[in-house]
């Protein structure tokens, strides 16, 4: 299974049940960022240590891996009606960003990385 | 490339600046909602069908590109610190997706598809 | 009851539970993006025609009062826990955008406003 | 100066600009998720203690009190159109918030408030 394959699988599951009318760019923005938002939940009252041990719990290690599909799988319902190919997209960002914050100047430094957003 | 690969050369590039302490699983969360929000900026004054339209602008098309780079980019760096598998952990929620959203009850529903997240 | 009133009784809400050593300004902002996450999910498969009949529905009304409900609860938590007069924030924000957005570059236009942001 | 001043001003400022057209329920709901992604940015990669002195540094206690200030906006934007009263809102929220988290349960527990979201 690849991104090509689930990507195929998730415009059949949104074909199957005539979805296509709800699946507009907009729309599925907005689905992207209630997906994070419930991610946020997950994390919003533990510690950054906490946050790094969240998987020792099995159910809530099930709940973050399916925080994690939903947000993926907008993402790639989005990529799939823009005709973006995600693969390609983050390559090319991750060239944009090299050039962007050499490591001499963004080494360790949280205020370069703040800024770069 | 695949995403093996993407995930590989997101830890490097954080590696090389130092930004792993940045990078626990609340902080990345935290990036992905920022640029989930980012994302939705594009899109919040257009209309649905002006958003279906959006890749039609060159200038327009690459910031879409980048904004959904930057996405995924926070989600591979978060299942990749949490060493979460993203394609099993997608494949195995649409299975669940597929018995609770029969075919036959969710057909051409928003209400149904409402209730789903 | 005015919003000083309110702020006074959340901060007593989470006096009395304990739940100051929760409420930094990094998860509150946290609990406020999962919040408009929520809110986003109510609009997301709605027309925009639709979601200006939103309040028609009371069981549905209810729920988006209660959402907006839970925004500016964290928010003037936030700000609460930040020292932010957010009626006088606003007031300067206000002021700023009308030297930004002049009304006879701006009329009617999507494009100068979507710069803004 | 207070909210529906507040309110009666920003409804003023989109009526000069002819911005109703873009301010449906669906679109505001969105810039509202946008501004709070903005406020997220500025707390992503700082420690909870670090988020706690934010206020000390003038430039970036300028930039919260922007981004709290755009998010109340966006939010009083969106009642105004949905015909919410947001105080009556809060309060009414906060009856039910204080029936559903007793104080003698939720004492100092972040699982309790956790699953109340």
């Amino acid at each position: 299974m690849d991104l090509d394959e689930l990507t195929a699988r998730l415009r059949a599951f949104a074909d199957a049940r005539d979805w296509h009318q709800f699946h507009n760019p907009k729309n599925l923005v907005m689905a992207l960022t209630g997906e994070a938002g419930e991610l946020a939940e997950l994390f919003q009252w533990r510690t950054p240590d906490e946050s790094a041990r969240i998987m020792t719990d099995p159910d809530t290690a099930e709940r973050v891996r399916h925080e994690i599909a939903d947000v993926l799988a907008y993402l790639l319902r989005l990529a799939d009606v823009l005709d973006v190919d995600v693969i390609a997209a983050l390559a090319a960002k991750i060239e944009v960003n090299e050039a962007k914050y050499p490591v001499r100047l963004a080494k360790g430094s949280a205020r370069k990385y703040d800024e770069l957003d």
